[in-house]
């Protein structure tokens, strides 16, 4: 086990075990943000994203490797996982393995074309810290628990 | 209609008509990204999200007021828009009007305590590129068109 890495609250962890969809924040070479929807693996420490060698997130992540996702829970929005980590690798993954491990994952055919399997990569990116936003319950008001490596608080309400 | 904002692609416009969820991007003062889900308001031309004078990305965004939103089709999230944009102001809410708004909108009780109503505001974001991005279908493979006021081109394939 990574000592280094901050440990995701039971209330949250089905939003990364599982096949949701996570926004991707960056920030591009003009210093704006970006943001987009993607598929994302999870192996209890990492998140894993697939991308190509060819795109725009790819250069705005070599310039600046910070990186944030947010987890709605489909289920209740007022549930959500914000991660903020950074790419700590870039793995190639040349010929899609990954892409098609992900493709299975999220329920789509691993064989479906892929244009552009030669430029593939897999983005490693390593949590440095976790927002975890309950909703309000019988137990009290809404919450925010951010988790790092050294322990977690509630920091709201 | 104010012509200084880009048109909405008839494709994807639901998006913004209907009460989904925005992920909103930002930019902390280190430079870092910041990501979270949020409601949002929509007239047409400017998108209204509900904030506090005393939270983080209020800090955030009046040091850099660019921001980025990616809204996710719940019925295929291959189909999906990112806006681009800009605060352009910050309106006053104390007593939460347009929190009550919309919390109508995305079903939940208006009249819900609202323990900050008095530091509420209005961000009002004014869309500067707007991404949409299509799903394969038989018409051709995924598509991402990019919209500004100047007009519109496929950016890729």
């Amino acid at each position: 086990m990574d000592d280094s890495v901050p440990q995701v609250p039971d209330s949250h962890r089905h939003l990364l075990e599982q096949p949701m969809i996570a926004h991707v924040a960056t920030v591009r070479a003009d210093g704006a943000p970006q943001s987009s929807p993607m598929w994302f693996g999870w192996d209890g420490e990492r998140v894993r994203l697939t991308h190509t060698r060819t795109r725009q997130k790819f250069r705005n992540l070599q310039a600046e490797p910070r990186i944030a996702l947010s987890i709605a829970d489909p289920a209740d929005s007022q549930r959500y996982l914000e991660l903020r980590g950074v790419v700590e690798t870039v793995e190639d993954d040349s010929g899609g393995g990954f892409y098609r491990q992900l493709r299975r994952r999220y329920g789509v055919d691993p064989d479906a074309p892929m244009p552009d399997a030669a430029v593939r990569v897999v983005l490693v990116v390593r949590p440095v810290a976790l927002l975890a936003r309950s909703p309000a319950s019988a137990a009290g008001p809404p919450s925010i628990e951010r988790v790092t490596a050294g322990g977690s608080k509630v920091v709201r309400p």
